[in-house]
């Protein structure tokens, strides 16, 4: 079946394929603000402007009332309520959406997912602004995260949806010989079935992110989704929904395939929708205690649960001492250590840092670590657009509780953003905790919160650090070495642990940054995560092959 | 990596991949006997009856000592010990086999699980008389649906696994242009990461067709397998554990990459070893109760079930209703309805069946299909080569029981075996019950059991059909119908209840038959099994993606 919008995006999504088989650097959504326009930033702020003080519209069924009480962490609120909507009247519409959704087919259904995409890339810098005024992001980031990289990921999970949907044929003539009697033929024809409604919950801290994935594998392949967004950021997602359920009305599908579910803090809704045996599918990122609590109950539906852990890096020796502290200092400040690939724990050997000017001692090392951040967030004017803000109070009062847990090598402290008078910035903490304080430094505490352990050798660092990844999870591990020895065991380490590793980074990449369509961004072997968002085993549950056979 | 067994199996590896995709008729495994030379059966028979009465060799390691009770259901004694091993020692040793196999990489696993099968199907008919005389299955039906057959189930999993696997370059480069300087630039490495140990529980009915495709998906993957065989069916497993076990042996791996855990009907041992945390993959088939024990019980393993479920058949109109009556009176019979795939449950509209010659009333139906029934199995000979022997005494029993739940159209009787006269061979009991007596109709019998039901209309026949597969589950659903209103209705129900519908068989095929690289076995998407046994699904899960990456 052709339609217009599959044609229109077929290119792109023939190229998503390719680069999910090549694993390049690739991505159709300029990351480059200035490629949106002379005006973008001014135009996004003036849309974000245009959503505050106001009612979110969003024309779905069930409602109850209006909710809402969005505060930037920048300081300024929101004031925008949304429809609450009953989750019976959302599931029900859903289903009632199906039945054309399914008929439409795999091209189909990519086409419009692939507008949908294009539109959100369209109002990028729109999204930046409700991003940043509610996760905390700086402008810059928010733009790129939520916006392209955002979209990169939700079509490399069409990419990825499409490929497996299209390796099954629509019909197959079985021609089976009989000796000399004529063969046997049949006519079969399969059809890709959804597997029933899904629900994806968000996180604050990277609602288009982390939930692209799931939403559009789960649409893709036929299936309708609920966006539950977390009450404390609920626009950027009310923003996906709205131009989502926009494209698919035009598109002559109906709106409620998308939509959108919130609650208020005191009430939360989630645990009791997502064990509805209606709700077949759930795609969740955020804190372990729920995520483990969705594996363990909502067994009527596929859980696909992003969680959290301990990233940890293993410092045994470098060829650029300078940028390995650079890139550090930047990895640790990257929106104050609030992403889910930010390293915490850091372990170097008493034996020190060998560098071509020497071996650093390790104590050397945490104060050269120490000042390396300080030096970087000197100039705050520069530092906030790193930083950004603190999402969370539970975050400001983490890193309160955590000055307690060893040594500080460098303090917290509470930056005044230059505009953003009321903007809850603070810099990172660094502490110094012995080997055998597994209790500080092997338990997640989120935020700009990190800690260096010294080890008695680097074989020690990285056997903890296995034990630390394997126990805790981890979306990320990091070694610097210049020994190859060292650098096969990391290997050998990272392997069994089930976690990516980066090697010697020391410029313009960085550990905590996840590419669209060459980095796996989680794996599924460890405790942070039951599944990759982006591998085959995320698209291909989500569809079943149900087939007919006829004589002919 | 080149390996002499990737290039020996290529070929068929790449035609099974583009049999996959194209899903009409292939295989390269012969079904006639006669492919096998001319001796075979003896030969194979020869092999058969040297396990008899001797120990069967399997060099495991943690053996406590020796049991063995199988009795075929042809009469005759096995008299057959197999080592019981310790499922800790098997576990372990499964454990230490993983890193080489892990290094071996995709296509040299492949090559390996493409000899083992290779010598599968070199020992079919030894593998045919094995599964005779413990499955109860007819000679021919045994070597077709445990060799040939069996072994296409396994090629097409080491197929999916391996294209998906082989989607996943092992490297690649990333090259992101940083605008006047020079691009940023990282060597990526991927490796594919097998889940764990897997735990491989098999049936009484089909030990080979029903285990091979988890075996497989498991192996190629990675992953090593523990094969658990039903105490009362063991000989088929333990020989393609040993053919699996000598393979690996003479390609330089871990023999314990494959093994067998026997235990004895009075001390079972599957649900301890299911729940150990280091059993990261199990497969199972058998009834639903222990499958939905599996499915809840079992959460540190992603878990594939293949249960049962209530097959229907909805008998609207037909335009060779002779033909008709023969294929459901084969259909009845084959293996005496101990296959998943069987059909127990038969809606008639009491409008009756329109033909060509007239319509036939409900009534007429039933008296019309014992009589074929009986007329097929006229000739005690001929009958038994159908209908094989019944495997376990419970569904003796359960086809004396079944006779209360309601009008006997036809009664099941004994027949003496020409051949084997300890045999225990029924044929079908086929009862007319009334559509309100959803007692007896929706719960599975398994067993030569069928029901034919009167229903108002075909409209409520389907209807009933559909609220029946979804509840209780079915792998199969067949429709008889000439109008071509009736057989949408039928397609759409086939669709929403996620079975596979097979239209109006007068001939030669049978809805009880599945074949490979063409039928998709099972839907996943009804009660009968949480997956099907021949998509990607299957095989995404087995695996993890693991990266490194370094600037170069």
């Amino acid at each position: 079946m052709s339609h217009p919008l599959f044609e229109k995006h077929k290119e792109t999504l023939t190229k998503a394929v390719a680069a999910i088989e090549a694993r390049g650097y690739w991505s159709p959504y300029p990351e480059n603000p200035r490629a949106y326009g002379e005006h973008a930033t001014e135009d996004g702020r003036a849309a974000f402007e245009a959503y505050r003080n106001a009612q979110f519209y969003l024309d779905q069924p069930g409602m109850i009332d209006r909710v809402g009480a969005e505060i930037s962490p920048y300081g300024l609120p929101l004031n925008i309520t949304y429809p609450r909507c009953h989750p019976d009247a959302l599931i029900a519409a859903a289903k009632a959406a199906m039945p054309n959704w399914i008929k439409a087919g795999p091209d189909v259904r990519a086409g419009v997912c692939l507008e949908i995409l294009a539109r959100l890339n369209a109002c990028s810098m729109e999204m930046a602004h409700a991003v940043m005024h509610t996760t905390g992001q700086a402008l810059m980031m928010a733009f790129q995260a939520a916006g392209p990289h955002a979209q990169d990921r939700g079509l490399e999970a069409v990419a990825y949806a499409w490929r497996e949907m299209k390796h099954v044929p629509e019909s197959a003539i079985w021609e089976k010989p009989q000796g000399k009697n004529p063969p046997l033929r049949m006519e079969k024809r399969f059809t890709i079935m959804p597997r029933g409604v899904a629900l994806n919950i968000a996180c604050s801290t990277f609602p288009t992110w982390n939930s692209y994935p799931g939403l559009f594998a789960s649409l893709v392949t036929g299936n309708p989704v609920i966006v539950k967004a977390h009450p404390a950021v609920i626009l950027p997602l009310a923003i996906a929904v709205a131009v989502a359920r926009k494209v698919l009305k035009e598109a002559g599908f109906d709106a409620n395939l998308v939509s959108l579910l919130v609650d208020e803090a005191a009430s939360p809704v989630a645990k009791e929708v997502a064990t509805q045996p209606d709700i077949r599918l759930i795609d969740y990122t955020g804190g372990p205690a729920f995520g483990n609590w969705l594996e363990k109950n909502a067994q009527q539906a596929a859980v696909f649960t992003e969680k959290a852990g301990v990233n940890c890096i293993v410092i045994d020796s470098i060829d650029d001492y300078k940028g390995m502290l650079r890139n550090l200092a930047f990895t640790l400040s990257l929106y104050s250590g609030q992403m889910c690939t930010t390293p915490q724990t850091m372990f170097v050997s008493s034996e020190g840092v060998a560098t071509p000017e020497g071996v650093v001692s390790a104590e050397q090392f945490g104060k050269d670590l120490a000042f390396a951040v300080s030096k970087f967030l000197e100039d705050p004017a520069r530092a906030v657009e790193v930083l950004g803000a603190i999402q969370s109070t539970a975050t400001e009062a983490r890193i309160e509780r955590a000055r307690e847990l060893g040594t500080v090598l460098r303090d917290s402290s509470a930056i005044e953003h230059p505009h953003w008078p009321g903007a809850c910035v603070h810099t990172p903490l660094l502490l110094k905790v012995a080997l055998s304080d597994e209790r500080a430094y092997m338990e997640e505490h989120f935020g700009p919160i990190a800690f260096v352990v010294e080890a008695p050798s680097t074989s020690a660092s990285l056997a903890t650090a296995e034990r630390v990844i394997r126990e805790q999870g981890a979306i990320t591990f990091s070694v610097y070495t210049t020994n190859p020895g060292v650098l096969q065991m990391a290997e050998e380490a990272s392997l069994r642990a089930g976690v990516a590793l980066s090697i010697n980074l020391t410029s313009g990449v960085f550990v905590n940054q996840s590419s669209g369509f060459s980095d796996f961004h989680a794996t599924g072997a460890n405790p942070a995560a039951n599944a990759c968002l982006t591998d085959s085993a995320f698209v291909a549950g989500r569809f079943f092959v149900v087939q007919s056979r006829r004589h002919i």
